[in-house]
């Protein structure tokens, strides 16, 4: 069976990680989400919440940031920061897991890091925002703050991460194989267009 | 039988544009490509030429533009542009031609002005640069600049001319309910994925 990669990037509520579990139990291979947030946690001794918060959000800024420019080098007080560490741990664990086998990877900026991997399928789910915001209210429950500003809350770092580390912009179709709007499509037709796209390809080997 | 209106965005070489004819070929609807530009320029008195070239690439400057700005509001020297004229009728024509019954639109910023229609499907075609080079030189021959500088140039047209007139971002998956990559899922798949969702949108209703 020819290897195949699954990199799932979501917007929060789209339904992304339903749809990503879905693929895996139809495919019959691992699922990474939680798994690989461990795994990071384990080698790098940072807390899992540490790892599955700041690993897909901006990095704050270094102190140093606010002295002024002495011509010193932009990192000569900084060292390497917690977040990139931690970027070049997740880099690592998600590079293992595409050399296992087949697998589906949620989020952690994995189009990226597999961009070159030709065994790699890169999915990027998206939903108008009334079916989000309805959405995490009956997945997540209510909360203070409104479910638009949680939704732009959270996309926002996801982006904001994506960016610094990866140059790219989060959610530009050109960065993935196949973009869905959950939506519009059903989360069903999602699971099925993935599943057999990936046999296809399985076929054609 | 339910009205869809498929819109197609495609870049350069990416062989949006046949997919758009298989799709309306597979579905027995109306495309429009050709048929639209003859349309508008009936009702604009502009040549065909001129609205295929322009209809899709950035207003060029004003000469006014590069006198000093003496007060005055940014268009008291212009009046209405050709461009800007051109872009209205463009408009009425797509909402005119949506109107009318199910059928495909290729380009022309037709995902914008039909963002708001219920039963529009808004896709992207886009492809790996090496696919849409060596697409554009079978398909159009060679020519004194290089096939990538070709695609640069014919996309970077697009891609101003949409930011221009829409304030989005061309390319960005979250305009659209599809965005496929041509070179990784092939041509004939991506005309039946939209065929299929079609066709499942008509027997939910």
């Amino acid at each position: 069976m020819a290897r195949t990669v699954i990199t799932i990037s979501r917007e929060f509520g789209s339904g992304g990680r339903s749809i990503a579990k879905a693929v895996a139990e139809a495919l019959n291979i691992p699922y990474y989400d939680k798994e690989l947030i461990k795994q990071v946690a384990e080698k790098t001794d940072l807390s899992p919440e540490y790892v599955e918060n700041t690993g897909e959000h901006a990095p704050g800024k270094s102190v140093f940031s606010f002295l002024p420019n002495l011509g010193m080098p932009q990192n000569f007080f900084k060292g390497i920061s917690t977040e990139d560490f931690l970027w070049s741990m997740q880099r690592n664990v998600i590079l293992d897991l595409a050399e296992k086998g087949s697998c589906v990877i949620v989020g952690r900026s994995a189009d990226y890091i597999l961009k070159d991997n030709p065994d790699a399928l890169h999915v990027f789910i998206h939903a108008a925002t009334a079916f989000k915001a309805d959405r995490i209210v009956r997945l997540y429950g209510e909360s203070k703050k409104k479910p638009e500003e949680r939704l732009a809350d959270k996309d926002g770092k996801r982006r904001a991460h994506y960016k610094h580390f990866t140059g790219r912009a989060w959610g530009q179709s050109q960065n993935y194989h196949l973009s869905l709007d959950s939506s519009k499509i059903g989360l069903e037709k999602c699971v099925s267009i993935i599943v057999d796209l990936v046999g296809m390809e399985r076929k054609n080997e």
